[in-house]
């Protein structure tokens, strides 16, 4: 099953004194590529919050092996690593022309938007993930 | 009247490629500024929340003069210039040593919270703003 | 003479408790936009500072209308307002559904990549920049 | 031996919708803290790139257990965790009151500032960094 792709231009304001995207921002940038992915799999993001409930990322882990810069379009391959009760766990590489930049993964815990208890995922939210299940 | 002072230190992920800070940034400091004068006049800013009002940004306006750099200390010298029925505008300049770097204005408007239309500034507000007011 | 436009999605991570668009990154906004219309018009941002020349912002004005939300996709129509011996004025207006939300403008002053004095805007910019120019 | 501590207030534009603080922000957090670790043990970040050297992150790793809140005072706990030849791992604790809010780790790599290839990290830098190690 292919990736998410996700395709995103680097921000001259992204980029630090060393010419390359400050780390920070990769994380930005894997929000937007899980937004994505959402889109596409389950749908807006707010129809999430609409139903009471919240994710919030409960772990995350980055390595870098080369950066990208300014100006440059790097592609956000994103997958569903693993589906549990309450929690979902996507990997996010950073490619450029083909080159892995950063390799991503990010676990996130769902809540009730209420009591930010955690929850198990709906079954209408895991059979739209499950597609893209790696 | 003495204007209200923040120092802040400059972050490394602050600054661009051309060494200096990236202009977004200055905004995001206009806004520490203003909640650490608000801090001193009138209180937390969570206070103004939780009576049901909110403020917004409504015109901002920045003088570049000399760029602020990495690791370096600089002084926001916040100032209310103005407290009109339903908006606040505040000066900020950022100085280092004495020499004036980004000359900043804001013009914020009160809302009720829950409506969203602009409501008068408050009488405990205007009182605690008023010995900051140039 | 139509502005150009480049159309971004709002990030998640760009909205703040209030539920909005966070004011500073409205500058971060303008700067992509300059970036994309410098694309069009002159080519890679990169080609001017091989040339040995910088630009800076030296005066920015924001008005705030109406605030973006998340996952909304807004246009940030550019134009080049003035073009003077060093300096370039360029106007952003934040368009959702041809709703004006914020008017931008900046004025990017142009340096000697090395000296930082200001320089003239060379010929071979300032006649792919006047298409632009309203 | 105790760790290298660092004190920051968390900034309004900090937190998104949820009210608190977005997730990539932590990592430009651990970046300061880490420039002041290295202010107390080995002197400016500067004088590093002064020597020709750059270092960057190669891999962080971040586990959130509790948010932080705007206006909310979170202490920066840090400590040298490893010294390799090339690179540093450093930890980095979020506390607020004694809770761990997030616990992150980041691995340095040494590079020279001219190849970016990696180089030994210099005896100065190392015997002055020792001090801080876990």
């Amino acid at each position: 099953m292919p990736a998410h792709e996700t395709t995103l231009r680097v921000r001259y304001g992204e980029c630090d004194m060393q010419g390359i995207v400050f780390n920070a921002h990769y994380l930005a940038w894997f929000d937007v590529a899980n937004t994505e992915l959402w889109r596409d799999a389950v749908g807006s993001w707010a129809a999430l919050t609409e139903q009471g409930l919240e994710a919030v990322v409960a772990e995350a882990r980055l390595r870098f092996r080369a950066p990208a810069r300014f100006d440059e379009e790097v592609v956000l391959r994103t997958t569903v690593a693993a589906l549990g009760e309450t929690s979902m766990t996507t990997t996010c590489d950073v490619v450029r022309d083909g080159e892995l930049l950063v390799a991503g993964e990010l676990r996130h815990v769902f809540l009730d938007g209420t009591t930010w208890e955690k929850v198990r995922i709906p079954d209408w939210v895991r059979s739209r993930l499950e597609p893209y299940s790696a």
